[in-house]
């Protein structure tokens, strides 16, 4: 069910779900309305007048039983619960012809999602490792074949499974449980990559469990590292987890792990330490799944190419070193317990390919996810996080590259940066009158700090009202409290220490926005470089595919307002979320995929931007908000102009 | 250099290697000499008068210088350095006439050799385990590949190699050794068996090291572990040594060893116990051989079903038990160390295919050493060991079967039994008027015990002087104080104690007799069912083939005499010796064995005796020499007639 509502003074509308909160609307309408303390009914400042309809809850100590009477309620604590009017109360005429022009309404990207149906419909929703029940027929006189030729035979001859194998360490339990299983059996096989390849017989348990098969995808990025336990059967997701990468500790991005691997038995301890979170991650979603840890048949692992060797224990150093090589771009599947896994023994791992030592497994786990490999249109492809990796291409050819845009997007070098979890202030708007914020957080409690998606949202508003410039420098005229200098470094007060849950002014800082810019600039300028390394312009993207944490989050007209983003209509970008951890989920799903992951590795042509001149070009001309060259980004231009005539 | 010797006077003629001892080549005419020293010139009765020509030595203490001067000298202190004619000193012309027409003369079989050289005319000496020496073009601008697609791209590109893999220890290596060896490595190649398969990369040493490259063959029996190192260049043995199964002395035959494995644990200690037993071996052959442990790339193993299991570490009770079950009959290849062999890490374990419980790898082997199954010819291969493996048939069919022969062959349950080493009576003749022998043992030193094939023929000679009957029971009428009864048991003294290393009279007795009955007789009803069940006889036979340790070594006339062999013309009968460590020797050499190996394992039909009702009425029949049924062995049953008239 869905309602119309419409703001007044502004006249905006907006059509949103039932039991949506009322100060959502108003920020996705881009109406302002003053809330520092996150959406908690804290603060009481987001008063609006109820004029038509009805809303659930609203009322708080912060407005008089006069108020209620008339219709007021606080918009954080109200939902809607039929068509609305609502009005906005100002302070002055001023304000509201301000007000009246200021945002846009917010812009998410449209997700894409996995369609396990159409999957199954296209006869392709056959996993890369399955269960297949055997009832075998019982050895006796006149029949004494051995143990595994009649579990080999049984699997030719009434399931139509040929070029079998089975390795040492199944053969050699193989006689017990079959007769354990009073010969009925369940096979667990691992499909080849190649249709003439071997279907490796992994597992034989006795009895029929054919029906208990799960899976784990992980992605594992520098920062964060990602898992979910699926069900290979109804291919749903049963339980997700993230956690920090436990390599954190020991640097912050790819460089600073290589130069500690590179040192003693630092190898040994990244190696140790992406495990340890990975087995946690794995205990966590299998406990939550209600599954047992040897119903886990495979695990499908991604991330870039320096996680990629830190996991597999691969002296990564040649990556960071000129010409910088990667070991390897495709990894053989083996026993997840070979790299110390917390899984049964026979279950199998597979690792994402790379395609460079900048352009690894998580990107092109992502660019199967998002199925640009099979479209017509010129698609741009970008992994926004600590690396910035991006695609361009269509299902004829495809060229990537990879730059550092250090941690801003992932909330590290950032004051106040976390992760988008509860408290985190993900939306933002600002009265361009007295400057006062709009503001909400992840869950609606009071602040923590400042996820990514947020993060540009509050650079893109900032700069629309003139608090900042597009250098990210604030305007030191502007008559607010909130605009400061603590410890010699200028900042704007988000939110008060009363209204946030860590006792401290939440502010966002110059340093905070520098660092953004640098990251948004080292994404947009890739794209730049790589579009014209191939002879194109940003004119000739048909499509933008966003993958990163927050790519569901981020508002796409403030990605494009600060220039992460070229201009398109954002009708035509799409996010795919965690890409990486998508691709291995569809890896974990359909076996074709593995088949077609190695036809797009081999068509990507990767471009090294340290050997690619005009990136430091496009690089410093990108560390302005929008971009030095406005004529990439018209509509923000005359959008900024007219907002400060 | 070979010259004629004449006997007189049975006038038996020989030609004979320059050098040979008179003895041994009297023994090879047929011709009798009393000598019961074992050829060692310690009883000083081997006395003969050389008429013609010169010996080498043959003076000693026993002859006086009257007898020198006249032209004795002693036989087996004696060796052909010319044509001679020699004089056999008789007592009675009694005794001439008799030992006129005692013997035959010795046949041994026929070898059967490997040509290398044929392989590589053929295209065939393309080992299973290869290295190639790659110059890569070194990683620099514009060609920052992985380490990995480096080595795979030059072996596709400049080498001809396809379908190349990797695994995660290996790829873990290759960057710091692709620097240490400056982009020049030579690969290590693991061949598929089906061409369609993959060639998986399993080392990369820095440098050039192609032309070191070396395998280990061995076998794996029962009661002897055998292993070469070969140059996989040349194809020569470097070396090679033989030690008892470690495994001994839990069981002397493989169901006593099942029956051990069965217990606690059991199965690790006999696993245990053979892997020490073929670490020692390698220990030994390499150093004889002066490469390094690290240079052997590839071990083949063979052994028959239990040892194979016993090996890896399979639980073999199902073999044991009806319907008599292997864990498997393939095994796939493996790295050695898996099973704690003491090889590098790299060292890939290939394992022989079996067919059954009692036809295991080792008669795969030994059948793939023989080329029966390229044969026209109607061939029965024979291993004589502690078990009994026969297979029957030619390119087109085969059909093989198993029995537990006991451990007579292999010098066990015979009182004086013994491996033919030296000092084991290998040969021997009896005086048909006097029952004194004619002894000669291995190495010319006296003797310590009897060898399987010293004891083959020693039942022939008393069989045929009547000393025994066909039961195998001493005549006790003879008038010779060497048939006695001792604690019971009748017994013929072959050597008395003043002659021995080992302090005590050495005789054969008729327990040891009925041993090698039932050994023969198990032997020879096995083949007998094997043809009936096909619908053959014995008389369609056109070619044996022997293996078995003793197959270089047994007078064919004599395995014929006692049963264990069918009639068939000596030309015809062939021996591989050890075909097991043969065959596991060509497999190391060329990979299209493998392939063949495949194709025979599936073309072989296998017949469990025990399930065959014929075969026990077979075997009742065979305990006697040659056979109950006489027909099937004519010519020794004329021959037996004539020299008891």
């Amino acid at each position: 069910m869905t309602y119309t509502i419409k703001f007044l003074p502004q006249n905006n509308s907006i059509e949103v779900d039932e039991n949506e909160s009322l100060i959502r609307a108003a920020m996705d309408a881009g109406v302002h309305i003053n809330a520092s303390c996150g959406g908690t009914g804290v603060c009481g400042k987001c008063r609006v007048l109820i004029e038509e309809g009805e809303v659930g809850g609203g009322i708080s100590e912060h407005l008089s039983s006069e108020d209620q009477a008339l219709g007021y309620r606080l918009a954080c604590l109200s939902t809607v619960t039929s068509d609305l009017v609502v009005r906005i109360p100002v302070e002055s005429q001023m304000e509201t012809s301000r007000l009246n022009q200021t945002s846009l309404s917010r812009h998410t990207a449209k997700a894409m999602f996995t369609n396990v149906d159409a999957l199954r419909e296209n006869g392709l929703f056959i996993p890369p490792v399955e269960k297949i029940y055997l009832e075998l027929d019982p050895a006796g006189e006149g029949d004494n074949q051995a143990d595994v030729a009649r579990i080999i035979n049984d699997l030719r001859l009434k399931h139509d499974e040929h070029r079998l194998t089975m390795g040492l360490g199944m053969i050699r339990k193989v006689p017990d449980i079959i007769r354990k299983g009073d010969f009925k059996v369940t096979a667990t096989i691992v499909r080849p990559v190649r249709k003439d390849g071997k279907n490796r017989i992994i597992n034989i348990e006795p009895f029929d469990t054919s029906e208990r098969n799960f899976a784990i995808a992980v992605d594992i990025g520098t920062t964060t590292v990602y898992g979910q336990v699926l069900d290979l059967h109804t291919g749903e997701i049963l339980a997700q987890h993230g956690e920090f990468n436990g390599q954190i500790s020991y640097g912050e991005d790819v460089i600073s792990r290589i130069v500690f691997a590179e040192k003693g038995d630092g190898l040994e301890v990244l190696h140790q330490k992406v495990v340890e979170t990975i087995n946690k991650i794995i205990e966590k979603i299998v406990k939550k799944s209600g599954i047992g840890i040897h119903e886990v048949s495979t695990i499908t692992l991604a991330g870039n190419s320096t996680m990629t060797q830190l996991l597999l224990k691969i002296n990564p150093t040649y990556i960071r070193k000129d010409p910088y090589v990667p070991a390897s771009i495709m990894y053989p599947p083996f026993r997840a317990t070979k790299i110390g896994l917390g899984l049964a023994d026979h279950t199998i791992a597979l690792i994402y390919p790379g395609v460079s030592s900048y352009v690894g497994g998580d990107i092109i786990s992502g660019i199967m996810a998002s199925g640009m490999y099979l479209s017509e249109e010129l698609t741009l492809y970008m992994d926004i996080g600590t690396n910035a990796e991006i695609a361009i291409g269509h299902k004829d050819w495809m060229v990537c590259t990879a730059a550092s845009a250090g941690p801003a997007f992932e909330g590290g070098g950032v004051k106040f940066g976390m992760r988008a979890t509860k408290g985190a202030i993900e939306d933002f708007s600002i009265n361009p009158v007295n400057f006062e914020p709009m503001i909400i957080t992840v869950g609606n409690v009071p602040a923590k700090g400042i996820c990514g998606s947020g993060l540009i949202t509050l650079a893109a508003k900032l700069l629309e009202t003139g608090v900042i410039d597009s250098r990210g420098k604030f305007n030191r005229n502007l008559s607010t409290p909130r605009i400061r200098k603590t410890d010699d470094i200028w900042e704007y007060v988000l939110v008060y220490r009363e209204n946030t849950q860590i006792d401290r002014d939440i502010a966002i800082t110059e340093p905070d926005l520098d660092n953004l810019i640098r990251a948004k600039g080292a994404m947009y300028s890739a794209a730049l470089t790589l579009l014209e390394e191939i002879g194109l312009g940003v004119k000739d993207i048909e499509k933008i595919i966003l993958a990163g944490g927050f790519g569901s989050f981020v508002d796409l007209e403030s990605a494009i307002t600060i220039g992460l983003l070229p201009e398109l209509d954002p009708a035509r970008v799409t996010y795919l979320g965690n890409g990486s951890l998508l691709g291995c989920r569809i890896n974990c799903l359909t076996n074709s995929l593995r088949r077609n992951v190695a036809e797009v590795v081999n068509m990507m042509t990767n471009f090294e931007l340290a050997s690619t001149p005009s990136y430091m070009d496009h690089y410093m001309g990108a560390l302005f908000m929008p971009h030095t060259e406005l004529n990439y980004f018209p509509k923000v231009k005359a959008r900024l102009e007219g907002l400060r005539k």
